[in-house]
């Protein structure tokens, strides 16, 4: 059943998430977001985030980053981010598709934490080059990261401030952001706004949602025409009221705190089990739900063999061992972790 | 609270789907349609129809046609269709967007139903300019359409055969295609592939479920590629099982066609109780759950001031008085359709 | 040989444009616009429209209006123009390719030219469809018009004043802007800025040149990172001396009128022409340099037989005859007028 | 007047192919392409490729790359390419323009030259994540490279080999394919379909044209709807005569040959002139008519001051020397050759 460590969506939803759907399917209301919930959703968020924000549910986190992605970069714009983030690998060319052909511009990094001097240092190439080249558009950053680490905010602080330099919005994918909110130990203020984030891709999904997230932007004047933009990507639900129950509920009395800091711990709790496991060596530190850990083919096979579940991860398959990504969630039980370290330092390699 | 005939979509789900939701809330399942729901969807789409297809679960209908549209027409195509289709007025350009510029022709109808002299003439003048205009790419048509009017299986065969004969497919946009289905009284394989479509957007939102769609291909060939379109769109949901729970229960024990009888009803009582309203006139014959109704001015204000819902229709305000739409829906009580209409019965316009 | 009235484009380059060609042929000047020619064009037409514009040289009309077009209106947006213009039936869907989408909203016009009241009632029915329609956008016109007619100047004033109501710009397919010009007998600011035009696809081709169309904006801050969209498009031609030196020809010493004037005059002439020839009837005013003609089927054909060169006109083939269209140049001779209306008269149908 | 060495295409229009533009402005022709000359450019190349082809004549390399792309990738898939290719880095961001979002998925090379085990393994990737990834779409590399290497056939057939396995094509952007031709001694069919090339970019602007590419397909059938693409991009000229014109006097006589050898020559002859300027430092092997070289500053600023015309390479910048480009072409004078080489020679940094 459990012992599932491939992604934090394989979890149902929470059980207040649940309950608020049901409470929500209740008599006649006006449709497409002109229902109590969704205005509520409006008035939570801006509270939680200390300002005024204009705030969009959509059904996937796909949806979240490419919308807000080509609402603030012009067709013929650059995306600065880090080279393996998720909207280059895993979106199927969604920026692409939505910008209308925006170009997708990686740095490289370890850590998956793109860095000031990487984005002063495109911009100048893209200047030099003129009208040739794709036109400096925006940055974006994921928090938490691909490889699970965290920016801190000094970091986030660092390349906004290159960005606001040549006025550059800044997008954050926070599929994961409830997980890097807890690390950080900060506001949602803090974290977003006050270091710079123009537009926030808030996750709820992986964090116990059905399936909800919600593109937040910190000025309202650049969401101009967004739900124009959001229609006709067909990610306006008629039936928003759904939706917007999910995330009020999210949002509500540190509910998502709450479920990322069980996620959180969980990892944290894996990765002090793996010091217990010869040969495991952990690829980066644990700041949030992923874990990506070295392991002798043997093992992971063996591991494989007992039913758990867990992704090799591509292009980090070498001679010395497999890559393997754990990720865990509000959901994942305590024994889950215990087991799989249990498991995995009893098969001994030859 | 009721007397609410804005829109089907102002209704709650109904209560089969919401326990489908509730119950599919178990466990660690595989995400992005690795589950047994969706697995069961197809078996149960298939069985219903008839023959193998592919079913895609998405949230909403503008993703539907529009991601059904992109897969059959070329970017430089034309997408033949009623020129006050859906997706023509109502989708924000969708299609224009997901196809990357293909070129809606819409045809005049009085009452919605294309007409294969049409379809003959617009593709003979495509074929008089050459590459100079688009190219013939597909027909679409809604059923039951924009205006409560249900094509009979006569009419689809007619249009469709035209479309065969240029090697266009045929695209169905089955928003209210429940609706259709019980006025036609046929199986959904005889409304469908069996006269000629190809591919179906299948509406459940509007008639009992929180927000579930289908795009179903009746030959799986022709879906090749479609969930790479359906995920680089953000429409492929993670916690699939959500959707493809609303679908299974929708389509089970004939809960979309039960559901449709009572919207379908309740559309025909309210057009019986107009005969007794002096000045009010029916624009259509209604077939399925949709009235557009002219009224005097004076009589519209008047039902606004006593709380019932229902839209204006644009352009269709004449001297003569106002057009109404009015759509009733799976949970329309009875009784609000009889106060709608002794309330209009008792004003007297001057 | 000559007896082409198929299109203007059939004609060669004048001697003028083609002097100018070679002689631009001259050493190592820098590409893509840093040259001395592109830099004249600037003053040129600048002076020539009485006012500080920034001209865009491309070589195709659908470059041209297309470019424009898609960097006036969002990608989410309408195009109000003639449901039957260049743009609609002509340029294989290049609008909808170039704005990513954006959809064409056709207006019916037995001449050719849209009018006010057909724009307020389509900006009128946009709104309120609110955001589930496509955004109001810009609107087109084009000048001389699909039909050989020729919008008066308060004819397009009309139509501006509306649009500028709703803040839409405005766009000319100025693709015989030249043949408008000498009809209207007014200057090119007069007929374009002074009454409401904010950018021209300003034809050459036709009338003249090799292959060169230019761009003009009339507000430079409407052409912010134009250059960028034609780069992309692949419209910046590298050695852009070439195309700088045919349009500074044919906007020197009012070539560009005289060659119109000549068109007109051979379209005027063969106009005239047809009152002697029984059975001929012209569809529209020759207002430019074009002729729609109602001949019949027997006579068409024999006109075709005798090596006569013109378009038989698409969906106007009816019973009581056959749409033909002709088309005049720079470069028809006199004589061919001639011999084409005695070969026409002399045809004596059953 | 010369001295220029920023461009090859800084350079003006050869003889041959301006008396050919001359003479094909003579009468009345068929426009967009059913005209003598563009008929008889069909056989040309086809003669010349040693099998039946299918080509177009476009006005710019930009056009050419990427409407060639846009036919052979779908908008949801990869296409891999050198890092810092001409499309990458060069065009504005096209290639996503004109395929509706495809992905540019770029290789580090220190050469320009993409290898067939960096092939494999990003298609392993890609596979690995399946639908959530672009789809492997296409190869294409650029033949003379962006840094004046060539690749061997031997080369060109290893990476052709590893993308026929997985089906996908390849194109080949041939901006300077002439200077690569002379290069190898080998036949254009020889160095280019025989060696896996399904569809070439022809240049002829950088090497005597006025302005004309050729998209050239080997296989007829992978051109379905071209023309099409071609239209609606406004890439199809009316006066197409014009065109064709060029790129057959181009191909005539081995005139491309002829001025890519001269092109060549004098890169040669620079880079053998370099050996006798103190820190100079050549990047790369000169294979063709471009040349990189690292000089001091002081030199670098020297020469600017001196008139003569590179460009300094963007980062490319080192504490060690600049990098400048410089690039030959037909018509470049063996003596300023000399005087450049003189001219750097004569320079002693501090």
């Amino acid at each position: 059943m459990g012992r599932n460590f491939s992604s934090d969506h394989v979890a149902p939803a929470c059980d207040a998430v649940m309950s608020a759907v049901n409470k929500a399917n209740e008599g006649f209301v006006t449709s497409y977001g002109g229902d109590d919930l969704t205005a509520k959703l409006q008035s939570v968020t801006s509270e939680l985030f200390e300002r005024q924000v204009t705030v969009f549910p959509v059904t996937s986190g796909t949806a979240a980053n490419a919308l807000a992605l080509s609402q603030i970069v012009p067709t013929f714009g650059a995306i600065y981010c880090y080279e393996a983030a998720h909207i280059v690998t895993d979106e199927s060319g969604a920026p692409g598709f939505f910008t209308g052909g925006a170009q997708l511009i990686g740095f490289p990094a370890a850590d998956g934490k793109i860095r000031p001097e990487q984005l002063t240092r495109a911009v100048a190439y893209a200047e030099d080059l003129g009208i040739h080249h794709v036109k400096p558009g925006a940055v974006t950053l994921t928090q938490a990261t691909e490889w699970g680490t965290v920016y801190s905010l000094a970091e986030i602080s660092a390349v906004s401030a290159v960005a606001k330099q040549y006025k550059l919005p800044v997008h954050m994918d926070g599929a994961r952001f409830a997980n890097a909110l807890v690390h950080l130990g900060c506001t949602p203020a803090e974290a977003t706004w006050k270091c710079g984030i123009d537009v926030l891709s808030l996750g709820a999904t992986k964090n116990g949602a059905l399936g909800a997230e919600a593109v937040v932007f910190f000025d309202p004047a650049m969401a101009r025409d967004f739900e124009r933009r959001r229609k006709r990507a067909g990610h306006l639900m008629s039936k928003l009221r759904f939706l917007s129950a999910q995330l009020n509920a999210y949002l509500k009395n540190d509910l998502w705190l709450d479920n990322a800091r069980h996620a959180n711990a969980m990892a944290t709790k894996m990765a002090s089990g793996f010091r217990g496991v010869s040969e495991a060596r952990l690829l980066h530190p644990v700041n949030a739900n992923e874990l990506f850990v070295v392991l002798p083919e043997q093992t992971v096979s063996a591991l494989e063999m007992q039913g758990f579940k867990f992704y090799r991860w591509p292009l980090h398959t070498g001679e010395s061992g497999v890559t393997i990504r754990l990720v865990t969630s509000y959901a994942t039980p305590s024994a889950d972790v215990d087991e799989f370290i249990a498991a995995a330092a009893a098969i001994k390699p030859a």
